[in-house]
């Protein structure tokens, strides 16, 4: 994690861009991005969605959009000075406490009120 | 990165939740999680974003709601059994040969049309 | 909709909240709002979504957020002094030059390709 | 309102597209659009933000991006048979009992923890 993201680091600072880079803004760019990556799912049926995946064109363009998303919130985890793994891992933990193993597996209704 | 792929991947199994888990419905959680996101910083001007991190709270709100974007964007990578060092490296690739540095160093006015 | 317009700008100045108010926090609020939206069929299957129209406490939600999105809407409107009337008809003009009736209609296939 | 609505519906049925709307997929559609609208403002300082309101390329791409946002939100009205005014109505009666004036007017603190 701390390589991938010294490589987003780099790609900022070999083009001077960090001089537009504020936390809203990212926040910004990271939501188009989403919204990007979401488009390629649009009007299309569960069993459509699921032929994606041996799709090579869906494919590409998931693993496209997926790297802007991912790309973003590296940035913004930067600006804050987070370590990438550990926001994943605490936000496991506190998932983990929230949803304790014991209550949550096998109970098919978990998901219909179900927010990580 | 793999470690962090198989943490995630391991919560959601102790859980039995990969039932429920599909690339559309993951692509709208990811977006849903990216929004609550930008939630953190709606209505805040250039000086209360800067101000955000030195504020404890604020840092934290933004580091769990990065942690659910990173949580959802494995998962979705999972999906589509891609490794997500090579989406983000990948990505970079892409972004360099559209944003040559020679091109994109020191031109301010690159970020008036800028789209990663 | 001219009435609902003022209805909404009086809402906003009975309040003196106009100085909080700009395109680009506008345009971050009406995306939030369609997130909260959208998130009310989040894990939904096909046939759940459908029951919903016959579930009073959805049909409450979904009143409610899609009411803040288009406040958010009739507030952006108002900021370019556009009339939402004319926002909605001079677009469905474009639509119709770009997917004339002869084109579109019985083409199943019209949807896979869709973009309003 | 109902105008617009039935025109709406109109340029829908004319192209026997009802097939492919379900409030979940409409809802996501809404999400997209409103992300085209915030992309426009993207990068955009509150200046440039400002000036956009006097530019005429930037005025027509938030007028049709607009569009797209009421004319989905119309659909997703329809598909509940909401009447549109009532919808903003009711939020705004809502909203006003949330925030009544005598509370809200003039504290500037109050946009700190805004959300409508």
């Amino acid at each position: 994690m701390q390589a991938l993201l010294r490589a987003v680091i780099s790609f900022r600072d070999e083009r001077d861009w960090a001089q537009y880079h504020n936390p809203k803004d990212l926040a910004i760019s990271l939501t188009l991005e989403a919204a990007e990556l979401l488009e390629i799912f649009q009007w299309k049926s569960p069993e459509q969605v699921q032929a994606m995946k041996s799709d090579e064109q869906a494919c590409r363009r998931v693993k496209e959009e997926l790297g802007d998303v991912l790309i973003y919130a590296l940035n913004l985890a930067n600006e804050f000075t987070f370590d990438p793994a550990e926001v994943v891992l605490e936000k496991l933990a506190i998932n983990g406490r929230k949803y304790p193993v014991e209550k949550a597996k096998g109970r098919a209704d978990k998901y219909s009120a179900y927010e990580e």
